[in-house]
């Protein structure tokens, strides 16, 4: 029933396939009087784009965002904004072998029980190719953050059992992997390289902060800040993991060691991850997500095929290494529509 | 806006303060002709009684729960179905002296600053007595569940430090604790004597598994069913954080190692946690989630008053020394909730 | 599936059958720090309370309200304020003999065959007593609404074939049904004792006006203020019809006669009945509803039992000769609902 | 806050404005295997392209849609169906002397003062161009409800003061206002000569009928069958009612009169328009809509400009006479909307 649509006030709704003819996304819900330009959608797609991260041969994909509605002479008008993006490099039939067969790790078997059909082509609806839309619509959510001084990074902080030891936040955009640590992230390039050869792939954790959040958003009891965007980045695809501040870290302290002490400076650490009882509390928020390796591999896999008989099956094709640091906008984005909903919704309870 | 309500179909909508009247849900959207006695849901209030678990001298509720529509002749009619717990034992004198301080590692900041307002007796609203609320719906989604033959049991597999090495089910109910490894566990209580003598608390982990879930539950691409496990659990006051089958584990596995080969029987490992591409896959579907330790600890902290001074506080009262494992019917609560809504909302998809 | 909420930002959830132990309502999404005392809800009871209007033995409820949470110290705190009322005078034998026949006119058989079950002491919860939870509600919306300066009141304006010719606003107090014009009043009056002898029942027009209103309520496309007007009082048990302004009045008029002009002191005319575009315009909000005659009767009624046999009825018992006037606080309220809800919903979109 | 979306479970939610680039829809929720071709839509909306119906020298719009998702090999893929259609001739220039001053009877001056901002180029958004969407995503919601044997069919009841006497439903398509009385069609005809002549504009009565509908549609209390049916009416930008079976004439009648008997042969009236207690009770569905005269017209009617100042306006252009009969497929959208998304909803209820 119904689960392509995100937040409650500024609310998205994606659409499209990998190999379907456009992707695109209707936003519903941005307030009036916002400007926004094709450019600002345009430049965080392209900081996605196939061939942007670890891939060597990705799919190129130009990636050109139209804003079709909600937009007049520069400023969005309150009515729905529609985006869209149309495929032009889909190879549907590199995908022809692989519509008999389930590939392991992906959703080719639990999309055809679920709903008795499934596109094959690419992924369908499960491609990351999805994540467009999203990315499309968290450029506008930006917008309205930028209004509040919010700003959303995120960066690698792992790539198999590669971790960063330092969040040097100025190297994050010197290197590819959107890495806070130089010298980690050229342990991590040698990583995919021999992971490459190989022909195995790689998972990772990525960091979202977001700084300048005013104190007070995250709808109680259900709606906390903390659970929405447990959801919001646990539904991106390869995700597996989500911890908020000192997460899974914080069950191994005591009471004395996890709580932040109070000061007339603010918090003196943030073990809450900037939020306190579902409610945001001033502090930058800290979000991590665990991200599963690329389930494509070249190596041989024992799986089904239509038939339910037994098969081996190698994929090869245009496949990335790691769903890292394509994921890393995605990530972005994610946090940026959360937080974008929180503000508007946080609008109901004030005066 | 809005936040007291969880599930789309199967919607519940709680209510009610630590020390107010009374604590209660709303459920609406249960299907008729469910046989329901209150008995079935006071069983599951039992389970989180104060006293059942690693508290010293908490507070005496007997929990009574009363239905008071939704029910004739012991079935659902398929109208809402509303439950109430009445406070007995509130003892809102014990926290006269806190209305003026803030709490480090709760919400009476946060809350305050929200709303601008605050019911500081007991935490209001932000007190874990709220769970009481979705331990009754949970047990009602329990009950459709069983129509289907799925079970959903949680269980500690971490006390502070201590670790559980074992799965042992049968074990979960030989010791307060709720642990599968009763070595464990008996390492666990050492290490709540201690902390409880230095006046401090424990976070730990707990792990819920649910078995018998059909495939195709999930609603890609926002309403994943991962996602929606994520959402529930997080918003469990105490969490921090979320991992589903291999979690954070599989971000340093290779994609040989964490894909889920097929075979006739199945799949061979379950690192997906019985979800793919957002969707249940037959599998048991097996979360973790990261506990915080107790905020309230009877050591000195630093904090600020009501002037915005700095002051010290400890806090004695009636508090236990970890959420766990009280916290563990909660956990089961909100994992029924999210399948008993999936269920309903799959309904939509089949012919 | 889950009809029992009206709202998206002010959110009310009602439940309760009309012979269970209680009924009420949860409203999540009340703005904090709004006074609210029960005496504000319980006056707007009692203009709804059985003997109140034009039955002859009513049921005798003191329909005495709870506030169980969501208030402190006498304000809202921004949490889920819980009302409930207990039934005391609920004869449920009174309608064993009901329980193996189908009512004609009311929902009896589209119940059971809609859930398989039904309640059937007294209608369940297809009663007319369902609005007791209702009316609570609105008198908490309505208290948002005074902090707007605006008013929302219901008056008779037609009973079977006696329609008002004037809208004298004073005296709709002077008279039990409500209706702004005394001679119309007097004359309805004999209309029901002449049809009360008949044992027949009578139905009406019941006018809604809200004075105050801002310019901006209203969220096109789909959930302009019109359609929520009309969703919210179609919503009601006997309404069979709404309009607005006009309504269908203007079936019939010239654009140059329906068109309200545009002038500096406003519009010259209120056709639209305060809604343009599906957006308030500033003047008087004007709905109109047509309430059936109450199905109840003592005359006999051609009809089946549960075994589908032809059967024939008559209705004894406490009921009323017409919805009006006990309909009318029913209508106020569906209308402050709306209201309050809209107007925290154009909060999203204001700066 | 975002009110563009239609349905709970066959959602819908609509995006785009007179003389922007396109609309479209996005429809989530849509059950898989179902077959769709764009023809299925595309015929749909002829129905409604300008020159159908009274207007003399519309707008002329091909108005041919695309299917860009949600569709592979023929079928519905249970992901959401993304349909877009090009604007070809919008002649914004014709609107430029428009952009200062308000029209009556127009959302101008409402859409201005709610979004502060406004894309004065036909109307925007609030343009009667918008229906084009809701009658694409109709046509898919009707295949649904074929697959019921349901069919839903609107016709003209009255124009300006022109009533039908009859409901020959075969000559419904044998005039092109789609009136069951073809010697009234003929008079309306006449009608709507004189009118054009002096420069005017008229409304009218639409009927809709839905046949072939199960008993048990509808989500009492809120979300009542015909509640919903009152709101996506009511969402039509010229509607200004809606009644139910008897509608408004029953508030006339007696009980007696109203009550429809129940026999084994089924309800021997239909006074209530299919719908009894909020739920459908097998009967033939009957609603009908007040449909206001268009409000542009090329007399002199007095409104203000931007400056406030008082000015007078004649409206000339590519107008319609009346929005009938091009609101007759509209109609019929907003019905089979409305079905298709509460077929889906019994889903939940039924085992």
């Amino acid at each position: 029933m119904a689960g392509n649509t995100f937040g409650k006030v500024f609310r998205v709704t994606t659409w499209g396939e990998s190999h379907g003819s456009a992707l695109g996304v209707v936003i519903d819900g941005c307030p009036p009087g916002l400007e926004l330009d094709v450019i600002d959608i345009q430049k965080e797609l392209d900081r996605r784009k196939p061939g942007k991260g670890g891939g060597e041969s990705p799919r190129k994909e130009p990636d050109q965002v139209e804003i079709l509605s909600g937009v007049f002479e520069g400023l969005t008008t309150g009515t729905p904004i529609s985006l869209t993006v149309y495929n032009k490099d889909a190879q549907s039939k590199a995908y022809d072998h692989l519509q008999n067969i389930f590939r392991p790790g992906h959703g080719d078997l639990t999309y055809l029980k679920k709903y008795g059909i499934r596109d094959h082509r690419g992924g369908g609806r499960a491609s990351a190719r999805e994540t467009v839309a999203r990315v499309a619509a968290g450029a506008v959510a930006r917008k309205i953050l930028a209004e509040y001084d919010i700003s959303v990074i995120a960066y690698t902080v792992a790539l198999g059992d590669v971790a960063t030891s330092k969040r040097n936040m100025k190297d994050i955009n010197l290197n590819r992997l959107h890495c806070p640590d130089i010298a980690a992230a050229a342990r991590m390039e040698e990583l995919i390289d021999s992971v490459r050869k190989k022909g195995d792939s790689l998972g990772g954790i990525v960091e979202v902060k977001a700084k300048g959040c005013p104190v007070g958003l995250g709808e109680p009891v259900f709606d906390k800040l903390d659970a929405a965007l447990a959801h919001a980045l646990m539904s991106i695809g390869a995700v597996k993991g989500v911890e908020i501040g000192a997460g899974f870290r914080a069950a191994g302290l005591l009471g004395s060691e996890n709580n932040d002490a109070i000061t007339p400076k603010g918090y003196r650490t943030n073990n809450a991850g900037g939020v306190l009882a579902g409610i945001s509390n001033g502090d930058a928020i800290i979000a991590r997500v665990a991200v599963k390796p690329i389930p494509s591999i070249s190596l041989e896999q024992d799986t089904l095929n239509l038939d339910n008989e037994p098969v081996t099956i190698k994929i090869g094709g245009r496949h990335d290494i790691s769903a890292i640091p394509r994921i890393v906008p995605v990530c972005e984005a994610m946090v940026c529509l959360t937080l974008a909903d929180y503000l508007l919704r946080q609008k109901a309870v004030e005066n």
